[in-house]
């Protein structure tokens, strides 16, 4: 089984966004609220919808995405925490729509109410609802909910740590996944994305966060940001800091993807990460969209990459499967649940 | 011959900091305020003050540095325009003073007097006296004058455009490089200066600013941020926003540096970016001082994985001295003018 661990709704129909764009118009207008209750979507129009998702999965011969609201339109930074309740339970409940409907092909992982001024605004409670009540399996976490402005305390801040003890307790993971820039110096997908992978790593390897929290799990996205390129800087910054060695600061709480779009990318995280320590993932339909002319191929059919590169088929079954099941242990039962419907 | 493009004067005798902590708490208190006038550091002091660097050149088999000040204290955050240009000059008077002693071991690249709400505050006339009256072949130029911040407009604003039109005429380049970060999400030389960067090379990706300055250049230093790892990512995402190839992008107007600090992360680089576009640099002494116990040398003896890359002499000559002696065309006289003294 092939497990592409990130995957965003980002087909959604069209309703979910002129939802969006009423409740931000009411920020300034309280006429334009959008009427309270469940989107008036279809299951027809939901089936239709993923219907790019699910011919890729075939075409590219993967078996099952770890799905989540779009990432850009998380955009923690419009409105208060009530604006982003009320988004993100929308947006958690046609991903748990989407899984109902093809429960073998999508596995569901949570958007988070995170506001500016409270960063945890409201996240137990619906990280709660989600796992106990819709079957997720992770959530994703943005350590800055300000939009590129960085306003928030570092990841590693005991004030993220409530949190945290939830996470632990239901035994779900953290995808560290920021979302839209309303910083002009930060193109989304092109900079603030990667930035946030490469600073959420550097925290981490300068706190005692798993210490504390021993059998946390988070996911840097993107292939780790910069990190694996720059993977001696990091190695020399923690000799000279007198931190952990990087292989034990990462072993049982830091995972990669293989969000990279090249091979040559690709071939270095390989060679620099622990097959342990990798997930299979894609971004798909996501960041890049295009065919790239030097291969003939999707740039975000990421599986040639990992299926070209030189690993044993130990590594590439881990990657594929085997630490994605071990980082979302809920994924085993979320799929054998829908494997039996 | 071989130039390394990227080092910082970290190793000042203590009076230059004497003399900043003097400066910064006449902030709050003006009776702190240092005595103005030449700082009082003697040759000797000076000589003394570069043996490390004199040293590394020696037993890496480095000719010469492109020399700036110390980067993280630019800290053009702090204080106002008058604070940074006290400070900016005499930082650079101290490399002057540095390259005149050792002609041929140093060659001078100048720091900006920046500030927050000026981004380009005496900017103009400090490089026309470093350039002109100094000798120096290049700048520094911080887009991030806030330090962590990202208050500033993109590199690519019109509002930086005075600026670029001096160092075309001057036909000097300038390295994007930030300085200390008073944002806690981001540590300096982990985190800021990498998304820097990236930052930047995305900025240049999405809009025209080589078209208005066509004989404009910039180095983006540490190996270019994340970009050459996620090269497939930038390739796809110029061309889903129809924005031109890569290889047009960079190829008159964007540099790296090989300051990237394992063998795995400089043979991506060298895949992936032309020699015409990489110049030598180490960021000695400076981010990464340790060992590194896999190798036996120090982590930013970047000579090493130079040497060890799979590439042909050609393009090594190109990255060792070629691509830095057209960056930085300045450089020719300054070197045959030290070689003679």
């Amino acid at each position: 089984m092939i497990i592409d661990c990130h995957g965003h709704y980002t087909t959604a129909p069209k309703e979910l966004q002129t939802y969006r764009d009423s409740q931000v118009a009411a920020l300034k207008d309280p006429s334009q609220a959008p009427t309270t209750g469940p989107l008036k979507i279809s299951d027809d129009q939901l089936r239709e919808s993923v219907q790019p998702q699910l011919k890729f999965q075939k075409d590219r011969g993967t078996d099952v995405t770890i799905f989540s609201p779009r990432a850009s339109a998380m955009a923690h930074h419009i409105g208060d925490a009530q604006t982003s309740l009320d988004w993100s339970r929308h947006c958690n409940d046609l991903i748990y729509r989407v899984c109902g409907l093809f429960p073998e092909n999508f596995v569901g992982v949570c958007q988070l109410p995170q506001t500016p001024s409270d960063v945890l605004a409201n996240c137990i409670s619906e990280l709660e609802r989600c796992v106990n009540e819709l079957g997720f399996i992770g959530c994703n976490l943005n350590p800055d909910p300000s939009g590129g402005r960085w306003t928030a305390p570092p990841l590693t801040d005991k004030s993220w740590y409530p949190f945290y003890e939830r996470l632990v307790e239901l035994d779900v993971p953290a995808m560290v996944h920021v979302s839209a820039s309303c910083n002009p110096n930060f193109h989304a997908t092109g900079a603030h994305y990667i930035n946030a992978d490469t600073t959420a790593f550097m925290q981490f390897l300068t706190a005692d966060l798993f210490k504390d929290f021993p059998t946390l799990r988070m996911i840097i996205p993107h292939g780790g940001g910069a990190v694996p390129y720059h993977w001696g800087r990091y190695r020399g910054l923690a000799q000279d800091m007198k931190r952990p060695p990087l292989a034990d600061l990462i072993r049982n709480n830091v995972f990669f993807d293989t969000c990279v779009y090249h091979q040559a990318g690709i071939d270095l995280l390989l060679k620099i990460i622990p097959a342990d320590n990798v997930l299979f993932g894609s971004e798909m339909v996501g960041a890049v969209r295009g065919i790239d002319p030097e291969t003939g191929s999707y740039y975000d059919d990421t599986k040639r990459y990992v299926d070209a590169a030189a690993i044993s088929s130990d590594a590439r079954a881990k990657i594929f499967e085997g630490t994605a099941r071990k980082v979302y242990p809920r994924i085993n039962r979320a799929l054998s649940v829908g494997s039996k419907q």
